[in-house]
């Protein structure tokens, strides 16, 4: 039997508590530790790897470290972005941002920090497949973020597709090289893999009464919230697995209100 | 013929000029490409690596990639470093820093690219191991950085093998792993690497009348670095290849004025 994906955040919540960073970095460590697990998270990326891996019929530990170095990619660009010269936040999920707390020069390394533990991660694996697509998806990431927070005009959809989905596309892309699926058997994967991080990005946007909501209305952005899912449900039929965990994902995801 | 330390230097910099930085940057790619060549730099680490490669006989191109990775980390580190927060320099090489010609935001990012972007590099070789032993330099390098700027009574050479010598480290180590050199004799160029950081650290602080000057006054300096520059000299007398190009490396490193 499949884990469920409260099941995957579990398992996923243990390994960040139990992640032992690079001895190397003495006292920034303890930052860096701080936005990974003192703030928490809901852990969607990784729990997606995980049941991508599990559809595949892969053991969790196989596909763990591909999935946290996701998290904690997606983790070192939350510290980077709430700093005052980007979005200036103080406070993120209701607890002090990780600048807030140990100042802005510290936060700044425990981002940079993570982002290396990341590919540390990503290369426990003999190929380099893996780390290779986690830096393609960190680069637009990155783009994604540039055009948010610099270019006011920027095309909605474009920053969308690079600031979210890039890392919702690598949380379907990489166990599928950590389970080593054959580059011509990935296609499937990667349909549903774009739709996701579409769907995540649409959902967000209504709950924060913003982005899509004020291009196109809050029932208009409903609209394309459903379609999104229906897509993404689409795509996961073409895929040939057990999709029913991802498929549940999918459900929870459409309708979450967190 | 192997190249000269000066021929390699220029090819390290056709290369750097030419690089293509992911498209999905955006205009973040600007800043990114400034902080790399705009600003400048001695080149020393990739030269290095690409020395250590003809040294054992690898056509340049086989390390380029891996010696670029560590010039980009390096490059990374400097863009962060200069930040408001951290050193607050406005100036590198006598031009602009990149935060303050961009400003801080995009400071950060552009430090966050070359960074994605060097292990993007990394990943080009087939096997995890250039992208692996990368992200535990830069882990040592960061851990460094920490502790030099926020730890007042941090031992100095604890925060030099941090802060210069894992990158050092790394410019001799990668390119072992870009021509394949079994682990089991990797050793002795091990051994060289360690002391090549040493050696331009101490120089360093010789150059700018601080750290090891402070500790060990100007002649007790010098004297660190003559032994620095004779123990690399001797390690590199245990390496089966021929290093007449990284024993002029090192002869500069000892003597050099800027």
């Amino acid at each position: 039997m499949p884990h469920s994906p409260d099941e995957l955040r579990a398992l996923v919540e243990e390994e960040l508590h139990h992640l032992k960073l690079s001895p190397d970095l003495h006292g920034q460590a303890e930052s860096a530790h701080y936005g990974l697990v003192g703030v928490g998270g809901k852990r969607v990326r990784p729990v997606i790897s995980l049941a991508v891996g599990e559809a595949l019929g892969a053991p969790v530990e196989q596909v763990m470290p591909a999935a946290l170095a996701i998290e904690l990619v997606h983790n070192f660009s939350l510290i980077h972005d709430d700093l005052p010269a980007l979005d200036n936040d103080e406070e993120r999920r209701g607890k002090p941002s990780v600048w807030a707390v140990y100042g802005e020069g510290t936060a700044v390394l425990a981002g940079d920090a993570l982002l290396a533990e990341a590919f540390r991660l990503a290369c426990r694996y003999a190929s380099s497949d893996v780390a290779r697509e986690l830096s393609e998806a960190t680069l637009g990431m990155i783009g994604g973020q540039y055009l948010d927070t610099m270019v006011p005009d920027a095309d909605l959809v474009v920053v969308h597709r690079l600031k979210t989905g890039c890392l919702f596309f690598a949380s379907v892309a990489l166990p599928l090289w950590a389970v080593a699926v054959p580059p011509d058997e990935q296609a499937p994967w990667r349909a549903f893999g774009k739709e996701v991080g579409l769907l995540f990005q649409i959902v967000d946007d209504i709950l924060d009464d913003d982005g899509y909501v004020n291009v196109h209305g809050p029932d208009g952005a409903r609209r394309l919230a459903d379609e999104a899912a229906d897509n993404a449900r689409a795509r996961l039929a073409d895929v040939i697995a057990d999709t029913t965990v991802l498929r549940e994902i999918v459900d929870d995801l459409a309708v979450r209100a967190a």
